[in-house]
């Protein structure tokens, strides 16, 4: 029996809320929270909408997750993000100790894997599921923000 | 003319948040944010009451800060917060280009200056003003915790 729900399906449900960021005029970044192949949690990059750096598209995951399990702990959760987590979220997910984060394309620059923050060590941590789809949506936003 | 406004002064205020935090069964660490000696944003740590590992002092703060000013940069601001802050929260102050940084007591396992997160080139870090107080309030509070 073929399983419907890989990680390229989830990550495309990551995608959809990068592009809503996109549509907004924020950085395209999308993130979503899975358990037993539910969704609990979706969210998109809201820093420019919220004037707040601290709205990346993970804080807001992780938030919402943890309200939607009633506990602040991540344990049995996966993270779909469609852009390498930062130092500030790659933090944010040690502490929720959460099982496994699938991310897009590499944040070469400001990822938290060249950063070397670390995460807890329970955590798995799986790249590059559809990152041309979500580079590219990186590359198409900046181009549109340099005209 | 004797500067009333010191680090001292300001980590008080800082302190007296965390004993907020105290009181609500919280890990007692507090952080205020202060412009032109002026205190724009006050917080403590609210991860239990809130069920959110993000709900850090240092990141209520920051958005808090943001929300005061109009805008999510916090290029002219001093932070006080009692604990040297984690990756997340440093994560977050290097997205803020926070002025400076003022901490209390020094996280030896989990701070950023162990886990070596980067802040923002322009940020200027002091630590160790009212230490004591800091550590004290943070050994009482695992002290009541073990009991």
């Amino acid at each position: 029996m073929i399983n419907p729900f890989t990680d390229e399906y989830f990550m495309k449900k990551a995608l959809q809320e990068a592009e809503i960021a996109f549509d907004k005029g924020e950085i395209p970044v999308g993130a979503i929270v899975v358990v037993n192949n539910v969704v609990i949690a979706r969210s998109h990059n809201l820093t420019e909408l919220l004037n707040d750096v601290t709205a990346h598209a993970e804080m807001q995951a992780i938030t919402a997750a943890a309200n939607y399990l009633g506990g602040k702990y991540l344990k049995d959760c996966t993270m779909y993000v469609t852009l390498e987590p930062c130092q500030m979220c790659a933090g944010a997910l040690y502490w929720s100790q959460i099982s496994k984060i699938v991310f897009g394309a590499s944040d070469e620059s400001r990822g938290f894997l060249k950063m070397g923050t670390q995460l807890h060590p329970k955590t798995v941590v799986k790249r590059g599921v559809l990152a041309e789809e979500a580079s590219d949506l990186m590359k198409r936003f900046f181009a549109t923000k340099r005209k």
